[in-house]
């Protein structure tokens, strides 16, 4: 399979918009991810041992979700450069799938990331347009899709055999 | 700055043939780093606690050196793709800094690590021009600016004031 090179620029160009970096502005963007995920997703933090009951003014003040939020940033700007070298994006699948291994989380949560993912852009203005927001579900198809095998691969629970 | 575009192509043809993947032929691409570096930089092997001994015959058998090898080349395939996004670039040498801290690596080992990998790469026959060896050297020298800058502003050892 071959990967739309429209859809790449497209979410290039949105995630242009939340740039990781060391300033106060692209520090601020990771943050931002994390309160539009725990207000959002309230239920979700309990992933997050010791901020399960954390508020987007808790986010605010913690230096945890600071640098978490650089790290997830990283992670989608990663996804979207290696877009195009799939072989290299489906092993960073695998990798990252393999650090979350210790967080038993449900498998489900691979795709729905993107969901949440892709609200946080809208959030921030990154995403205007239905076209960029349908390039990162198919981003988002693919990733979950190696996400899936490889859990599968690794004899932990997948949502293969589970869903439509 | 800006990163030479032919610098990204000559660096990515490179690491077309060392393909991460789950084939046999790539994970044997990652299993052959490590054999080259123990080999041929035996005293580093300090850093891989248990394998402090290993030949490059104890890697080829190894589980552990197959997974670590698939997670290097990733590391480097992650490098190419993402060195014309410069910040992005920049975010993942801190990162991968951050990741490294518990091992209390020499700081000259982030520029160093860049003569191990072309010279594991000439051994794969995957670097055969001294122009392409040099746009490897290019991208190493920006990478370790930022783990030595990354290194000092977390209050750690770095290589900056010991050398010209």
């Amino acid at each position: 399979m071959t990967v739309d090179k429209n859809d790449v620029k497209l979410i290039k160009d949105s995630l242009a918009k939340v740039m990781v970096g060391t300033g106060a502005e692209n520090l601020q963007h990771g943050r931002d991810f994390y309160k539009y995920f725990f207000t959002n997703f309230p239920d979700l933090r309990v992933y997050f041992k010791g901020a399960e009951k954390y508020t987007a003014e808790d986010v605010q003040k913690s230096e945890r979700f600071e640098k978490q939020g650089q790290r997830i940033l990283l992670a989608t700007h990663i996804l979207a450069n290696t877009y195009e070298d799939l072989e290299v994006f489906k092993a960073y699948a695998r990798e990252t799938v393999t650090r979350h291994r210790q967080f038993k989380m449900d498998p489900a949560l691979w795709l729905a990331f993107f969901t949440v993912f892709v609200g946080y852009l809208k959030s921030k203005n990154a995403i205007d347009d239905d076209e960029t927001e349908a390039a990162w579900h198919r981003l988002g198809k693919i990733f979950n899709e190696e996400c899936q095998k490889h859990l599968k691969a690794s004899g932990l629970p997948s949502t293969e055999g589970q869903t439509a």
